[in-house]
């Protein structure tokens, strides 16, 4: 996830080990030496150690981005001396390739802005960038984190930035990327197996035919158009709230620099990036972020369908459905001997909940927003990038442990079709709904056959096999498959 | 759902047609005449017309139910005028009968305090009782909304006090009889398949054996568990908030009003009800509702898996498991002649669904307080009264019109049996797991029979018949049956 | 909700009184007869009667396009009797119209592929139609529910079709419509305060200044951001099923049926529809309509974020932030005299709650598709079309009781800017952060203005009123409030 | 959370580098042969490597005690070598005290029975107690996985008893202590401030008086009423599913091996444990973990509402509430100097809205259960846990970096009750509600106190300052507290 990067230029690392005296405007702390950050971040360890989850690695790639986005521009325009300006972009491009992942150890239960993080990066930036330049570590820097590797931002703006470059990149390079390869196996499957007539199932019961490349190219179509209608909610987040500032108004920020630093961003990350037309809406609410949610809610509640069926299809092997038979991958129980189960499917259907239940604290968290601010963004970026990971994983492993896999049990798919009762609709528009209708429970009733119980009802021989023949019943199969 | 009562002393009805002037704090307003609702009522009316969800009719039993207390116990003490008392009381109790039903029109979406409901039956009950008194409606009416109906309470203190009695009452008298009788139903089938044995299924996976006995022995068990914590719940409403009016001190209400109406509720519904320990977390919170919610929730949780069983176990005939038969109560497609689908499971899956997020609903907004109140209380009482009554509901269709009818398919239930690979965990003491699972999967790969393979495998045929015995498999069923 | 119709040609009404039998595939049933319903109505009557929710009028409007689209397609192809096509389609339009609204009584918690309310339709409209025609209605009619009404169709492809228009025509008729006038309200107040400085908060805690009408820009963007995505997300659910009939094969449909009756229905209805690509992803899974619901979900997190500002700024009048004075619309406690509360906005708040939580509902029924059918339609299609009206009209309520008659405190506004300290940022690029923190805390301590802990702390007085000017802190307001 | 235990009698370690190999009923596969673990674990980590969350410590710890319980009633039945069983009881004594935690990296995502880490368990134990024995690792070792240490039980009985003895330790010793406390803290202030008249808050508006300390003491009831609720739901865990083995028929295991194995589990663990009267219903649904996950989820609905108060009186300083001075603990703002934020409380609030919403996670997993197994259990083992645990760490935080330090601004707190209007309650039963009304009206309309308003409109002053005295308004506030 993290970016190629060249080696650094100045290795990583403080040189130092004990303490070291960082402070801030509350006064001094101390932290431990051989790390960058500073007094704020240590206070937030200090305060807000809650269980342990920390604030993911790729919101603080995201973050280093604007950072750099921001020295840029303020070097540009001439507020920032060049030499600091370059060294913190220098700073800024190791931490988005991944070298100081170590320095960003705050939990996600903390500032509900996410000040801390980002005074974490500033801090973690303006010691590196220090040393980059030559200059020292700690109290006497040549970087400061607010007066130079925040000038122009507030977390406020800056926060919600990093949030939606972080998003955009996890969606784009990791959710989408691995949901496509998903529906490609399932379709190359519905290809391979267009032409085999098996029994649908309504309601779980037993219903007129139709391929097994029918119902895997309905799988394949409701993954991609819920994949799609994903991809477009990106759409939301590509407006940025950097240049709002503290509450919406630029204050401290010139003219221009929320235009500045998204066009800096876009250039810097390849992303459709622009400014937020209104900052108060971009800055108070997330609403951008619950929509994307919804969008990898959507994914889940279309996976877990498709998870649910295969694994339905492959119950048994004797007193199941049986249609499909999925790789064993490891034993399937630490008692019973021999058994296969499809934990593949499982794992998948356990992630869709996830997100499906991680979508609800989004939206919740989303509608708690308070005059200019939303102060549940850590809880926000931390579920929806989870979920946009577990997802993308799940859908790989499925694919490549189960899907590609997969063989059919031909002979049961067979005996259920030719056993079917259902094939019974095909009469139906020549002898009446009514009249079929009794046909059908006759051959349930009595356990005989379609056939039997109509020629006893008094349709011609002829007449069954002219109607009743399932490979007639299924439509276009080939076309149905080209256009999942 | 109201309760039985003699037809009341004088006629109910105003006698009057078009518009009446009622009035308010905030001045005059016309209503239709043909109501007893006054001014409040009316204005809520026009500014809170959405959707078409009213508040529900048990809440008004249950609220005059609390104003008959109140009359009675302010009589007592003496701050109330004993006709006017009475007349009150005897106005309560024709809405307890529910003779007053269609003067509650008010939406569900009001004030978030239940103000405007409280006034509605305030306004009703003073129409209505100066009526009984020989009064008038309206302006010169006998007895005062505020003064008399509403004295020594609050709609802060009164409304949830309402909502605990409502609750309290559904879920004693229709959704625990109905649960009951279902887990029964059930029981009573787990009974009469005590030794019927079958496959067992985990992962959807063919595993070792139990008997139909035991499996719809755990569908009892699951219910009757969750039916009982349910129960349990309502422990956490005994407690009511009335006597702590506007803020929980009590202002306006004498000391010891509280501990007096809660005994006087008591004695009028046989509910085992107390006042309130501490009245501010009782006005600010809905917390102990949110538990029985949850109660709730826990019986949808059961029901769902129990519902979704059947189903399953139903399926076919021919192409699924069909090892129940379910009644057929309807046809099933309008396009599938002859077609039996599960649908009394289809709906009591969806209201498993249905509750399951009210129930969150209700969470959501129990959260939702501040300072001394907390204004989600419409949504909150509406939400648990709708699903403690379709869960009521859908049980008891469920019970007469599926569970009792359901009958067993024995000979595919045996052939599943037989065919069985799983058998082989018996063997696995005697042998090893792992020789054991080699057996397991040599048969299935060759497609024979689990002896087969096992005698090839070098098990002797009377070892594998001693140990391999289904029946000798599945424990004491009757034992297990008596259990649930 | 209804077409604008003539009366219809012959009057409704059957003419009889008492019962009448109907029969179907399972034998005969009485039915009361006045009505026009037949035996599978009648049948769901008896076996469905779950709480007291029932199937939305909308729906059966819409399905009675779908019946009359097919029959004008059936007829053009000389599948159907014309006489008998033009009297279903006169019979669909007075549905259409409403007219028949009392013929449709089946409960939401019924056959999950809502075959039942298929049937309603289907016996309703050949009753009528036969009736049209001159015919009987019940057992001797002339239009057959199966082999005329319901021709090439099935409950499985025809009642997702019905779904997707009747929320198709729900929103685009009037939640988008109320959500529009909401913003433009919120959007002219913008406008008309788009000068009056006030105090921003982050944190609930005080920060920067902006405009009252900043403020209230950024409400207004907010909602028109989530009413444009919820636009957006209607594209999904433009396709339509129909054509599938059973399992998504078109079995008894002719080929070209799913681009003919789509063509036909966006004509009847002015809608941009065309037939699903995947006839399987239609039937089996509802997942455009869960984008939808998602897209209501979004409208209501940001109306609560809106909602809830509201109601805080007009907290007091004399306790609270006091910065709004909302109109009085009724007595706002049973027991304080005088008081004024934010109902508008509670009635709001509860409204989003609960359509977040349905749609919670609505993705998890979603999800539980199997096979060739997803069988949780009736929940879906209630949860949201309910979710679509309550918005709408709360949205209306809020618009025309609260916001059109909202005023400013202006002198409290002004007072909270005079009185606070965060305007140290305006210093802070002058004097560094740390030094200006030290002032906010200084003046904090000592209870003094911000001016004076400056001067204190040796800030000029020239400097620092050049530096601290409320008006020029909040940027461009004029701009902002024209971009929202 | 590990016991205290003394160093292992052998050192942990297998003393190999590179690669060792393991074989299953599979076949066999490389392991890294510094870990103790086997084949099945290797199998697990190469198919479900999904996002980074990984199977709780928790539970192996727990698992441990259900590993050693097993072997020490097999021994004492004569089923397990002694030497044997002690081996095996004494890695699993090791594992309980943390020194295995390495040995245990499977993914949450995994088979949905738990099978992989009950294999993963079983593999780990076995190698080790070999090695304490003197035995090998791997192929040669002494003791077997299933045959030895998984001996009588099966992960479908085995896991859940491990769920439901983490899940009890975990609430009992972290959880529930850290609430009282809170509480506790609380109930302190209340106490503390008892005396303090402050103006009551209902829909965010001025109302009638209450103490600070009858308003810390809402709150401290409100977590201690939840927090025994929590207390309560427990007993529906103490049940065990241990002696169901495969599918709740105790196949494989002894008569009594449930009974016995839960004593010996309740005399290591010290818990309130008893053998599951239904083993289907135990093994087959995880409803009692549902409804401790609710419990949960009760006392997150509680604390939102707490510390949503608190931030909200604390909300300031100037142009908010401000009646409370919450600690500053860390610079608030990155862009305003001096600004403090309530971020405990902010922390709270995500950790609540989390726990919320991983309540909803456990009951949609909960009700996925089918046949004789629910495979949710990682799903929900992990959601418990999680929330167990930040529910009880932030408990903590907000008490000692938040609650203790409060301190009230008794200034502003007086200034509001002096200014309020509500006080016209007190004179409501004098001189009727209508009037009271209208006198408040015009104090608010004409911005004058509730004194000059009532003396106009012909109160007498000597009524007035009888009737309106705010101290007299609050009740009895030190019994009040008394009973929180």
């Amino acid at each position: 996830m993290t970016s190629q990067a060249s080696e650094p230029r100045v290795p990583v690392g403080t040189g130092q080990t004990g303490t070291r005296v960082e402070s801030d405007s509350m006064g001094t702390i101390e932290v431990p030496a051989e790390h960058y950050w500073g007094a704020q971040t240590q206070r937030s360890l200090i305060h807000f150690s809650i269980g342990d989850d920390r604030m993911p690695t790729e919101l603080y790639h995201a973050y280093a981005q604007v950072k750099k986005a921001a020295a840029l521009v303020n070097e540009a325009d001439g507020r920032l001396d060049p030499a600091l300006a370059q060294a913190i972009a220098e700073a800024a491009d190791e931490a988005v390739a991944g070298h100081l992942d170590a320095e960003f150890p705050l939990y996600v239960w903390q500032s509900g802005s996410g000040t801390q993080s980002n005074m974490n990066i500033n801090e973690v930036l303006a010691n590196r960038a220090s040393q980059l330049l030559g200059g020292e570590i700690g109290a006497k820097r040549l970087v400061h984190p607010n007066d130079h590797v925040n000038l122009g931002q507030s977390s406020n703006d800056s926060f919600p930035t990093a949030m939606h470059i972080a998003t955009l990149l996890a969606i784009r390079d990791h959710t989408l990327p691995q949901l496509d390869s998903l529906a490609a196996a399932i379709h190359d499957k519905a290809v391979r197996w267009a032409d085999v007539v098996k029994i649908g199932r309504t309601h779980l019961q037993d219903a007129t035919p139709l391929t097994v490349g029918q119902e895997w190219s309905g799988w394949a179509a409701q993954l991609r158009a819920a994949s799609s209608r994903l991809e477009r909610s990106l759409e939301a987040i590509g407006e940025l709230a950097a240049g709002g500032t503290a509450v919406g108004t630029g204050i401290n920020a010139p003219a221009g620099f929320g235009e500045a630093i998204a066009a800096k961003l876009a250039e810097l990350t390849g992303l459709p990036l622009r400014t937020a037309p209104n900052k108060f809406a971009a800055q108070a609410s997330l609403d951008g972020i619950v929509a994307v949610s919804a969008g990898l809610r959507g994914v889940a509640v279309a996976a877990m369908k498709v998870a649910g069926d295969m694994r339905w299809l492959a119950s048994g092997p004797r007193a199941g459905l049986g249609e499909l038979k999925l790789p064993a991958n490891e034993p399937g129980s630490s008692i019973m001997p021999g058994k296969v189960n499809p934990t593949q499917q499982e794992a998948m259907i356990m992630v869709c909940l996830q997100v499906i239940g991680e979508d609800s604290i989004v939206a919740a968290a989303g509608a708690q927003g308070n005059f200019e601010l939303n102060t549940m963004r850590p809880i926000i970026i931390d579920n929806v990038l989870h979920s946009a990971r577990i997802l993308a994983d799940a859908a790989e492993k499925l694919r490549i442990f189960s899907v590609e896999g997969t063989e059919l049990d031909t002979e049961r798919i067979a005996s259920h079709v030719d056993r079917s009762l259902m094939l019974v609709t095909a009469l139906s528009p020549h002898i009446g709904y009514d009249r079929a209708a009794e046909i059908a429970h006759k051959a349930d009733a009595e356990g005989t056959t379609l056939r039997e119980a109509s020629l006893e009802s008094g349709v011609s021989a002829a007449d069954f096999d002219r109607y009743v023949d399932p490979a007639s019943m299924v439509g276009d199969p080939r076309a149905d498959v080209e256009r999942s």
